[in-house]
């Protein structure tokens, strides 16, 4: 049942709209600059146009879906940062005082927190509470959850980001926030990616390399123990995948079923990506990749994405503070194509010769 | 006289705040993120602090100043537009069409635009007119113009910058307009980064390989005629530089003797940078590299200068446009450095052990 409710969100997901990319193209070319100068973001400038069937894309209302969660593979101790970090840090997200507070509120997004598996239970009026469960199993020793809620987290995050969408928003920005989530991120890339573990595991919060040794080995050990089906993105995220990694994926799936572009952050998100194009391929179309992490194996995320980052400046915060900064970008895609002047309207010549 | 002018504007640079820049580390590594999470705009954060001697940066007051200049090479055909699009494109900045116009209202930077050397008389209530000469003569046959001339348009930019700061403005943006222009940058760098043409010279406004083969003639012709002495960067200027390009070093020599931090934007800002370190080695400090170009030549050119870009977009438009989306970036640094919550604050545990 669940399953078929996941094939009725993307089974709309159409391809972008060629004509309003060639549009784009041929405006781009017609304004007062070298065909071509303004380098990546005239690529941006096309795709946003065929994801948003209009030459000039404009993106006011900017949503940040922090989606949080805890992890059972925390109790091998992979991470610098001890687990109850994810609720403190859940409080400080609420009260506006997380980096991706200040970085949404200087971009104009606001900020949804939504706990959809931590551990512990909050109250707080901002809190949009969509516990699956309290946290995943440790994916080292068994599945990390079931299939059920697996399926019941991608859910959740299709219907935040329909709601989200229904109530103005316009673009959507993929945050996370999860104690022991790079772990499960790179399980994720080593099932769908094919890859061997030591190229896909990273030093997360900061790890030291003898516990970067460990943190390898316990993900070869979920792969093991485990045994996911590549050819089953359910199977791979019920097993060695996150909650708020399921429910990402489901925001993702979600915005380009309702021809939204969705920003993607860094390597936890990308991982919902991989799981997002894994169930309808055609959702890439329809995601931006903020930036390039410091986390060893987000590069080849990203190719196996398919899609090319617009900010390389070492971030390996998450929260979606790479997501947010790359906004600024989008802003000036969306102006460059409404304010600046055309070699007609200016009177200025062509190129007469290259 | 006017040499000792010069030294008396360089003589005042300072070297960055240590003090402050360490007060930056220790603010940096009591915010709620894992230290360094978040890479590039940390080591940016402590870089301002030194500059502006706080580890609460602010830049409220942003100015690009546009220095605009025609050069004699281009009768040479070295370019694949027009030499008259120097004179199109002034009155396009002036009405605000112009990209760099777009992207610095989206910053909040106004833009001044300065006529250092456009061979014809422009008449624009906007228009800064500060004309050494009406161009420069080709440099491919002799010198581009006059030692005189160049120091006069060092000390254009020096007072150029010095009104700005005067009037207000907290941190300047390098941007230029002039057809040519990427020919005597490619000269300079040659003459003061000791490259040989074919790895400096690059397509400009986007010539082909026939015509990027006899740009590379064109330079060598120019350095061999010359003969720029690399000790001597106010010979390098005269011989095989351009009058925007003199104009940007002295406003970056300005900027760097009132403390104030100076963006650098693409390749021909680069080649006024080079200058400018030639002249004064410590006013690097000062210098913030906004993004490497897609212009060959552009990452060694930063490679000589000792400095990290921000942003790699493939862009090659010059006029300041890398310069003021990099704002964002400086603009994202002060607000994580002032209103991000500290682990103390938030009532967040650090790390427990990497």
């Amino acid at each position: 049942m669940m399953i078929s409710a996941i094939e009725e969100v993307t089974g709309p997901i159409a391809p972008p709209d060629e004509q309003a990319a060639l549009r784009a193209v041929l405006r781009l070319n017609s304004l007062t600059k070298p065909p071509g100068s303004l380098g990546q973001l005239e690529a941006l400038a096309v795709r946003l146009a065929g994801i948003s069937k209009t030459e000039q894309p404009s993106y006011g209302t900017r949503t940040v879906v922090v989606m949080a969660a805890d992890h059972g593979v925390c109790c091998e101790g992979v991470s610098a940062f001890p687990q109850e970090v994810t609720v403190q840090m859940a409080y400080n997200f609420l009260s506006g005082g997380a980096a991706v507070n200040v970085l949404a509120r200087q971009a104009g997004a606001s900020v949804q927190f939504v706990d959809i598996g931590i551990q512990a239970e909050l109250e707080h009026p901002e809190l949009i509470n969509r516990k699956v469960r309290p946290g995943t199993d440790n994916m080292a020793a068994g599945p990390a959850m079931s299939r059920e809620e697996a399926l019941e987290a991608v859910l959740v995050g299709v219907k935040v980001a329909q709601e989200a969408i229904k109530s103005g928003t316009e673009i959507l920005i993929t945050g996370e926030m999860g104690i022991g989530n790079t772990t499960a991120s790179a399980a994720i890339l080593c099932a769908l990616g094919g890859l061997p573990p030591e190229a896909a595991v990273g030093r997360g919060t900061g790890i030291n390399d003898e516990r970067l040794l460990h943190k390898i080995e316990v993900v070869e050990r979920a792969l093991r123990v485990n045994a996911p089906n590549p050819a089953d993105p359910v199977d791979v995220l019920s097993k060695v995948g996150g909650l708020e990694i399921a429910g990402l994926a489901g925001l993702i799936l979600g915005a380009a079923a309702a021809r939204v572009p969705v920003i993607l952050d860094g390597f936890i998100s990308g991982a919902a990506a991989l799981v997002a194009k894994a169930i309808a391929p055609e959702s890439t179309a329809y995601m931006i990749a903020s930036h390039v992490s410091n986390e060893q194996g987000h590069k080849l995320m990203l190719e196996c994405l398919g899609l090319e980052a617009l900010l390389d400046l070492g971030l390996r915060l998450g929260e979606g503070t790479g997501g947010v900064l790359s906004l600024h970008l989008i802003e000036a895609v969306s102006r460059i194509m409404t304010e600046m002047a055309t070699f007609e309207s200016a009177g200025v010549s062509g190129a007469e010769g290259k």
